[in-house]
């Protein structure tokens, strides 16, 4: 991909064949292994070596200039003398001899090829240049490449092991439903690793490496169709075509598999590290975030929680996570449940009271306990362990709580304890089958594995179990409740390069648009500045309009409250005095008269072309604080009023929009037609527009509206080169 | 204590005996069970059961009326029938029946009773006054009791053991350096168990219960003073005493000893299940934040983060601690170093810029390898470990970084790589002895003890390993420095009723304080008022005068902008119309004519005394907005004007004072001036002024002053009472 950026507007068409022929790298009859080292230890030589441990049941043919044998195999010196066309070829030989299998690969009709070598577009030009070579011939022939410089590719249940990843000297994952994707090789292999070690089973492992045709979305979406994965987790530095994720994630949205997302290189250190690691621009993080949101993937901070989340998510499954935040904390200790409310209360979870009658069987059972929510059961459930059942069994039977979370220092270390409590849980289980239970404790691992068994995950940390427990919650909220709907993004004429001139001229193009702005005319004479104050009304705001000033009150360009029409003609000559002295080489193209503002809530609204993902638009309250807190709502453009609201709603500041210290309550409605209005205005001339600025936008008391005060446009570089070529 | 909150007055001297008396907790030559069981399994026979089986060296007495034999000892009926006078004694016994023998003891002349039964003040008034009865025993005798209704207290070098804590079935700690106090018993024990599995060894574990007598500044004081312990890890859920837990951390800080706090109920659910756990009302947690800091404290944010700090420092120690947060990162994966350069910028740590020659060793030795912070020593080290030695070399040989973290995914977990990375971390404790390197890792239990006796801490998760250090250059940062000087309190005569009644008095009080305010005079008359204003000098503003009027410009009492004698004398009537008008029941004082306030940044200021830690300062920037993002610096009353600077420059909202986009410079000293008067004021005013709000305090440009535009006093209610009394 040379790269390059992918267009969005191309990308959103290409994003249809996204996750395509990927089977192959996964379930393949056969495997040629092109640069197989005849030593089992070294890179080229651990896939045969792991192919040949794990019992892979296909045909495995390690192909070598040398001939002989390969690790006892019999090895051939090409592609092309190859007895049958294998469905998948896994490449380790020298960066310079890539491209001549590839295109060999390509010839005999190999469906798929996972490129490991490294030494391509990270290495400077000329590795640039191989890698362009085999990413062209997997687009002229249609055979998928993976890599070059990846991890690799494993298909578990398959044992198709196309890695050379050291976590499997250890040991092989166990065949199961979590499907693990990511950019970096090792992250991957370490999230497989340890979530095998917590007892999770593994689908598929896929690393990208530097993409050159399969990336990250096609990975995800090979794992959204595939028959054996129930939950995808991915680490992601980059994305280099927005559409094409998008598509992905919707893909697994509709085949009902959570995406669970660790966004790496989120602060600037971490950009400029991901930089330098994958030589691709990490785009904006709260870009990534609004999209990751909207296609419904739940995004977690850290590779621990990664792995905790999605280990979850398999114990639990989709139709019994939570459908709202309200948890009941059980403890055995005071002490733990306080830290469990506080963990959970920064989670956005909620310790709901319990009922009277829940409360009242908790006492009959625990004399001592305290039935609030955290219940803490008192040392007197490691004296009479017996009574966890029946504590247990209250509260799941209580439908003011979504989520049941039990916490427990030492019962599950402690052989006494662990059998009565395993006991309690499987009753509970079969009176409660759809009731989500999180373990919180230090449980060894087979425990956990019984507790997993059952439905229940275990959690080792106070925090991590409320995160976790979050994020099956905001798992439960998206299976119950449909996707907020944008309106369809509409392509619109190019915009006349006189749109980007001036203030005035851009605020005729938005205001053409939908965007309300204030009555306004540009006078190019004192005669007709006075017309225009006379059918605008007086009192009026006059600015100088020039493409040459860019801050007009710094020229002395600007006088607000002009009453008369006397007033109006001595202060347009003084104005036009002021500028010639001011700004002696500035084009004055003419005067602006204005409706003069009524006074209301200043919000800054813009929008702004992501490479990757498009148009976005941020609405905010304006001013400097705006600045200093950074409150601003963003999303991808366009937005339906609804969600425009949303926004506003969104925003930390929302209370004084909304009549907060006995301010009048602001037109809401209108502020959110004017970010929709602008959001569609965006998306239509995505092509032409990099950035609109409105600031302020005055958004007036409830039903008197809202309007632009200041408007600047600015063209897109190709959009103003094609111009000066035309 | 009867719940009754202690006064910070008082406290103040009471806080030099702090800690007394608790050796014989730790150290006993001797030791009676009151209440002791012959049955080891139960609460009143465990302690008996551990002392014996982990080999306490001194006399222990079982105290049981129906005497016989407990546990294979004779049995005494009473404290007087035994035949030595203990050191300590551990109760157990029904709490109806706990008061006679603590009064049995006391008159014995035993030292200090360990109060395990639980049925006191958690229970409602008549475990109250059963915990009165004890509590004053103490105060009268001057034998110290910890508990009731604590898990008790573990000497561990000297297996004094006053437990009943189910972690002692499983084995006893190693001894060693750690201490851990708490006031839950639950999270102590837990700390202590999962510390100690984790490779700590640990000197002593309290924990403090319902505080009778000891209470968790005891516990502190206790170990900052012994001669065993080198950190101090605390769970603290609330403080009954503020000044005696600031003597406690400053006697700590004076011995070296960190003290880590892990502050439990902090938010609001949190605090809720706080106040049903103990009984005891949680503080404000920003003001245990301000607290904590002050006394040189390192606050985490959860129990495993308190378990690995803790033992951090231990393995680290106070004097290695990093002096400044520049960390270099090495990892063998790009993935994992962007990974922690996002969670290190996290932290507040930076990742520096190696220097020039410490780039090219690490090329030298890895060709391929990533020289910049993240280092990235690329797949080559598990190929070749013995380049991990040069790398480690080369980066710490470079001063341009404060600290060193270390991670691997694998290494340590297999034999070949893991011998020759401890090697490598061999050599560079040999040739740098004084370097502080954290190892990020999943290293077993074994791998991670050899870690340790080369001073290098061991954390898994990549989050928690930048937060244990950054807690760590918390550390060195303090060691380094000294604490800000807080001048000392200053007591005052008690203030005038008068005092209270309006903004004049209010403002007349605090300006004689040397808090700066506008001129301005109450006039009485309309003569008297163009008076004043001429002394003034015009223009003026008029404000009506009332106790029965807090909110003057909604009743019309206003007027700004009074600029000759004659619209004085026209704008005086037409107020005191209109006041007359809208509020006919109200008392009117008089006419104030102030001094035209120019326009500045506005603050508000304000005082409050806090019930615990006496009176705070605190200011922010005015308006809406402090209320929305509750941007405002807290501190204890009172603060020099250094301090108070240093308030200023800590809010987020500091730019706007400081000359940002383009503003004019603020007065920030002046600024600090008011903030330091008023903080003196408050502190000296403790007794009678509850609360103290100025706003705004108006900040003129640099070198032009601020001034307190309106003034409010509130009494505490004690003084009111006094003074209706009197």
């Amino acid at each position: 991909m040379n790269g390059a950026l992918a267009e969005p507007e191309h990308g959103m068409t290409a994003g249809h064949d996204v996750g395509r022929g990927l089977e192959a790298v996964f379930k393949p009859r056969s495997i040629a292994l092109i640069g197989a080292s005849d030593d089992p230890t070294k890179i080229g030589g651990r896939p045969l070596q792991f192919l040949q441990r794990y019992g892979y049941a296909g045909a495995v043919y390690p192909v070598n200039r040398k001939g002989g044998t390969v690790q006892s195999l019999p090895a051939y010196a090409s592609v092309a003398e190859l007895p049958e066309t294998p469905d998948l070829a896994v490449v380790t030989a020298p960066p310079e001899s890539v491209p001549e299998a590839i295109r060999a690969c390509a010839a005999r009709g190999v469906r798929a090829a996972v490129v490991i070598s490294s030494g391509f577009s990270e290495m400077g030009a000329a590795g640039q240049a191989l890698q362009q070579q085999i990413g062209d011939i997997a687009r002229a022939s249609g055979m998928r490449i993976v890599g070059p410089n990846c991890l690799g590719a494993i298909g578990v249940h398959e044992k198709s092991i196309a890695t050379f990843s050291v976590a499997l000297e250890a040991g092989f994952p166990a065949a199961g439903a979590v499907g693990i994707v990511s950019q970096s090789g090792n992250l991957g292999s370490y999230a497989m690793r340890v979530a095998a070690e917590r007892g999770a089973g593994i689908s598929r492992l896929l690393t990208t490496g530097n993409e050159c045709d399969v990336d990250i979305a096609d990975a995800i979406a090979a794992l959204a169709l595939d028959d054996v994965s129930s939950v995808i987790l991915c680490c992601m530095e980059t994305c280099r075509d927005g559409p094409r994720l998008v598509r992905a994630l919707a893909l697994a949205r509709e085949a009902g598999k959570p995406v669970v997302v660790l966004k790496v290189g989120v602060s600037d250190a971490g950009s400029a590290a991901a930089a330098s690691h994958t030589g691709a621009l990490a785009g904006s993080d709260a870009v990534f975030d609004v999209v990751l949101r909207n296609g419904g993937a739940i995004r977690v901070p850290s590779i621990e929680q990664l792995i905790e989340v999605g280990l979850a998510i398999s114990v639990v499954g989709v139709p019994r996570a939570p459908r709202g935040g309200r948890v009941a904390v059980l403890t055995a200790s005071g002490g733990f449940g306080v830290l469990l409310a506080d963990a959970a209360s920064a989670q956005g979870l909620t310790l709901a009271p319990l009922q009277e009658a829940t409360r009242a069987r908790i006492l009959a059972a625990v004399p001592f306990a305290s039935p609030a929510n955290p219940v803490d059961m008192t040392a007197q459930v490691s004296s009479r362990p017996e009574l966890l059942a029946e504590v247990l069994d209250a509260v799941a039977a209580d439908d003011s709580c979504d989520a049941l979370l039990l916490q427990s220092a030492n019962a599950f270390n402690m052989p006494r304890l662990r059998d009565v409590f395993l006991a309690a849980l499987r009753r509970l289980r079969e009176a409660h089958p759809a009731r989500t239970l999180l373990v919180c404790s230090r449980a060894p691992r087979e425990v956990a594995q019984q507790l997993h068994a059952l439905g229940f995950p275990t959690v080792e940390g106070l925090d991590a179990a409320c995160a976790t427990l979050a994020a099956l919650v905001q798992l439960g909220r998206q299976a119950g409740a449909r996707p907020a709907a944008a309106p369809a993004p509409a392509a619109a004429a190019p915009l006349d390069a006189r749109a980007f001139a001036d203030e005035a001229s851009a605020k005729a193009v938005l205001a053409a648009a939908g965007l309300p702005v204030l009555r306004e005319a540009t006078a190019a004479t004192r005669a007709a500045a006075l017309a225009a104050a006379q059918d605008i009304g007086f009192p009026v705001v006059l600015k100088i309009v020039s493409p040459d000033i860019a801050h007009k009150t710094e020229v002395g360009g600007v006088v607000v409250g002009v009453r008369t029409p006397a007033q109006l003609e001595a202060e347009y000559d003084a104005l036009l005095a002021r500028v010639t002295q001011n700004a002696p080489q500035a084009r004055i193209t003419g005067v602006l008269v204005a409706q003069m503002a009524p006074q209301g809530t200043e919000l800054i609204l813009g929008t702004k072309k992501d490479p990757v993902f498009g148009p976005m638009v941020m609405v905010g309250l304006g001013g400097i604080y705006a600045e200093v807190f950074q409150d601003v709502a963003l999303q991808t453009a366009p937005v339906s009023e609804a969600q425009a609201e949303a926004m506003l709603r969104s925003l930390k500041t929302f209370p004084l929009l909304d009549g907060a210290r006995g301010r009048a309550k602001a037109d809401v409605a209108a502020a959110a037609r004017a970010v929709a209005s602008l959001s569609r205005f965006a998306a239509a001339h995505a092509h032409s527009v990099a950035e609109i600025d409105i600031n302020p936008l005055v958004v007036l008391a409830q039903g008197q509206g809202a309007f632009a005060l200041d408007a600047l446009l600015v063209p897109s570089p190709r959009s103003q080169e094609t111009e000066h070529h035309v």
